[in-house]
Formats: structure tokens, C-alpha cells, sequence
């Protein structure tokens, strides 16, 4: 174990109270009198997860849209936002791509921090939402014969990195702007039996889904809708910042929204994760692990 | 106005629900059914806010204790925290400090993100607490006749920043470790007029409180509570970081706490602040602006 897995073993050992289900996956959950919250943070920092000379404007598009992701993957209804904001470049894009998510999403901005420090210019976003229904959807949920369904079509996003990275005329659209599915998992969450985001590639979230819900996962690849050219469909599989949902139903349950079957569950295998029969016996490659 | 300043005039106009009042400040209040929360969310930067060589456990320590602070002058009952880390230095010396001042406070660590980047290295931390009465306390609710108060004794944290910057055999406690004066907080929220954290010094934050009351305060300099030499009174009504609660109560109410009478609040004069009589005109110099 390296030593940032080792700290943050040792975060999630602090964190022993029943509502600490986050650090770097989920959201965390918190009953407060007859309301269930659900709250996430997220960092995103210059050079690691957006480059210098990103649109600021997209940078804090993304950074409200993934916090609202995790709302979106509780089925939880977003009731406001905390920035945690450094000065650095593109002051006046930032405030104008933070104006139109939060207008987009119709959530307001609460409060927050502004300091000075960096480069690299370092951001936070604490996003507060109510939970839809309870229990709130988790990704340790999933039983042997349930379903396997994921929304929307991967790899959007990839074609976007690319053609932001290569200055191409391709659409940057889906990476730089990602939506989250807030009214999908809003519907969806009285059904499922688990759901998350698909934010680090569509293999190791499965995988992870697998893990924690003690079941093996068996995904028909050819049958996930991906938005490439079919010798690229295994890139789309591992490529994360989708934001799409994946989720379980329980055999014969159909969802509400627009989703697509690619699998199953299945009783705990010898590994968590089959893709077309084959059995992945290691997540190194799967996805972005971070 | 500078550029900075700018930028957060932009996002409090931005801020436009009711719940907003934070953004550098006070604390976001936002009512969800029956329940009203109270959110805060700090940021802390190496070389800016610590030394890049102080003790992670004393970072950890100040990170969580000044979210609190915030929480206290609210009246808020703390529920729990989430952490933005940021690797760097000290990860297990951050740990033990983080898991103390969670034990102290008896608060949870309810989830939040790591990443990489820096230096220098960005934490942030959100603080979520319950308010314990209603209206929740805020810096603009002092009316002229209202008495103004303080607790504790002004300076500790000085002249702790003193020894550590100069090496000395000096207690540094009081700057490395500040208190978050909750059960305080909690017994004067229903009590006081207004209320907030001396966090950039008393002349600093009072003339915050005036100007957000639209009120004078008549400050009696030589009755502060200071923990210092006489002739270095002035430098602790200017020094910060104290973390004590200044308030003011209806003339005849008396302060359930341990606190000292400093002041009182009168009609607005040509100035927000009196001290010993002398007019202060300008805010510049009063204490830490940031």
C-alpha cells in the first residue's frame, strides 16, 4: 500500500462514525432530526485535475457538476453549495461558468473561503443535498440476480479530453461541462438496489460496486452503449468523467429513466468482475485510480 | 476595490438565496424542514495561513478548531466535518492532530476527498452544525443600548505566534492550538443580540459588527481583557486569531458565561467604531484583513 492509500486507510479508520461513508468515494449520509443529508467535498487542482490553461469558466462548471454527480448517484436533491476558492487566473470566467451551473442546477452558493497561496491554484466545493428517499442508495446494495443498467452512452468524455488536448474542432463538451444526473437519480433511488457515478471509468466503478457489495458483477461489454467507433469501445469502458449512473434492480424491475442493461450480479466468483465471460482478476488498467 | 475584493463582491452577489451570508465571514444558515444547519467552509494554505516547517498536528488542530469557532458564534451544536486534503508533509503528524481535535470536540469526520498537487499544499474543511436556537445569532443585530462583551482575555494567540516565530521558550498553545468557544456559543445564542468569532482581531471584527448592525460601538480599551503587558494593549485588540466571542446583550441582561463588559452600542455616529472615546476612522490597521 503506498502511503497516500495508507492515509487515507487511516482517514477512513477516523472516520468511525456510522454516517462516514465518503473519503474519496461516496457521499456521506447524516440524519439530522427527521432529514437525511447528504454532503460531498471535492478538490480540484491546477495541473492535476485541470490543466493552466483550461476555460476557468469550465473548471468551475466541473467542479459544481461532479460534487452534484455524488448528490445525483444518493438520489438526493441539492439544497446549496460552499466554495472553498484560491485566487489565480481567469477570475472573471470562473465567476461567469459558476453563475451559469448554479443557475443550470438551480442551486445556490451558500458560502464559502477565499484565500490567497499557489500556484498551483487549488479549488473546493462542499455541495449540501436532502435524501430523496431512504434508505439512501448505496453502492454496497447489489444481490446475486439483480441487474446491472448504466445511463446515458461512455466515452463522450474521452472524445472530449481529445479534442481539448489535441485542439481539434471535435466537441470538448462532455469533459469540460459533464451533467449530472440529478432527476435520473432522484427517480431512480425508491428502485435500485444500488447505484454510484461512473466518474473514474465504467470497469473499476463496477468493479468497486462488486467490492463492496460482496457480489461478482457480469457485464455484457458489446451490449454497453459507448459514443465511439467500435475498436475504441474497450478506451470508453475504462475511461472515466462520464458522470453517467450505474445501478442494480432487482430481476424485473425496469427503471423510470432512459438506461441500458449490460449485466448482472451474481454470487461472490472467484473475482468481482467478469467482462463477457472473462473474468478480471486485477483493477490496474480498469480505470483512473486516484 | 482590488481585483480580490472584486471577485468576492461578484460571488456574494452571486450568493443571492437568503441562506447566504457567509463568503469570507460568517457562516451559511440554511433552514431544511424543521432542522436549520449552519455550514462553514475554511480554507487553510501552506506559507500563507502555517509555516511550511509548523506541525501538521498543530495544521490539523487550527483547521478544525476555526471551522468550530465559526459554528460557536452561531450557537450551533457541531455534526460533523469533511476534510479536503491535499498530500504534502507530515501526513501522520496530521493524522494524530486531526484525530484529537476530533476526540476533543467529540465530532465526527463524515467523509471529504484527497488529492495531489502542490506545493504549497490547500486544505480545506467544511463544518456542519445544528443551530441550537433560533433566530440564529448574527453580527448584525446590535441596537444602540445594547452592552458589548468579550470572553476570555485578547493576546495569548500573539504572543503565541511570537514564540514560535522567534524560537523562544514561550507558550505557543494558545496561536497553535485555538479554542472553539462552543458550550459558550450555545448557553449566549439565546441571549444575545449579535454575535461572532474574534478571528482578525477585536477593533477589526467590532467595526465588522458595527458596520453590519449600523451602529457605533464605544469600545473602553483599558477594560478588554488582555493577556499581555500593558504597553502592548493596543497590539492585542489588533492581533487575531483569539477565537474568543464578542457579543452584545440588551442593556440589563447579564452573560450566562464567564465574559467581560468592554463596550456599548449607541446610534450611529460619523464613525462605526469609538475607542475610549477617540473616533476610528478608518478600519485600515485594525486588524488582519484577508
Amino acid at each position: 500500500m503506498s502511503g497516500e492509500a495508507a492515509f487515507i486507510e487511516s482517514l477512513r479508520a477516523l472516520a468511525h462514525h456510522p454516517a462516514a461513508r465518503s473519503l474519496d468515494d461516496d457521499a456521506a449520509v447524516l440524519e439530522v432530526g427527521a432529514e437525511t443529508l447528504v454532503l460531498t467535498h471535492d478538490m480540484l487542482v491546477e495541473g492535476v485535475h485541470y490543466l493552466p490553461a483550461q476555460s476557468r469558466a469550465d473548471v468551475a462548471w466541473k467542479l459544481v457538476a461532479t460534487n452534484l454527480s455524488d448528490l445525483a448517484a444518493k438520489g438526493a436533491e441539492p439544497l446549496g453549495v460552499l466554495l472553498g476558492y484560491m485566487f489565480g487566473e481567469g477570475e472573471e470566467d470562473f465567476l461567469s461558468g459558476l453563475a451559469e451551473v448554479l443557475d443550470h442546477y438551480g442551486v445556490p452558493l451558500l458560502g464559502g473561503d477565499t484565500v490567497s497561496g499557489g500556484p498551483p491554484q487549488a479549488l473546493g466545493l462542499t455541495a449540501i443535498g436532502r435524501a430523496t428517499h431512504c434508505p439512501v442508495p448505496s453502492r454496497s446494495g447489489a444481490r446475486p440476480g439483480d441487474t446491472l443498467w448504466v445511463t446515458g452512452a461512455l466515452g463522450q468524455a474521452m472524445l472530449g479530453f481529445e479534442a481539448l488536448r489535441d485542439g481539434t474542432a471535435g466537441d470538448t463538451g462532455a469533459y469540460v461541462r459533464p451533467m449530472a444526473r440529478l432527476a435520473e437519480g432522484q427517480a431512480l433511488a425508491p428502485l435500485v438496489s444500488a447505484m454510484m457515478d461512473v466518474s473514474d471509468g465504467l470497469l473499476l466503478d463496477a468493479w468497486r460496486m462488486a467490492e463492496a457489495s460482496a457480489v461478482s458483477l457480469a457485464i455484457d461489454g458489446a451490449g454497453v452503449p459507448v459514443a465511439v467507433a467500435e475498436p475504441r469501445r474497450l478506451d470508453a469502458l475504462r475511461w472515466g468523467d462520464d458522470y453517467e449512473l450505474l445501478f442494480t434492480l432487482p430481476d424485473g424491475v425496469e427503471p423510470p429513466v432512459a438506461a441500458t442493461r449490460i449485466g448482472r450480479a451474481e454470487p461472490r466468483g472467484f473475482v468481482p468482475l467478469f467482462l463477457d465471460g472473462a473474468p478480471i482478476a486485477n483493477r490496474a488498467g480498469l480505470g483512473w485510480e486516484h
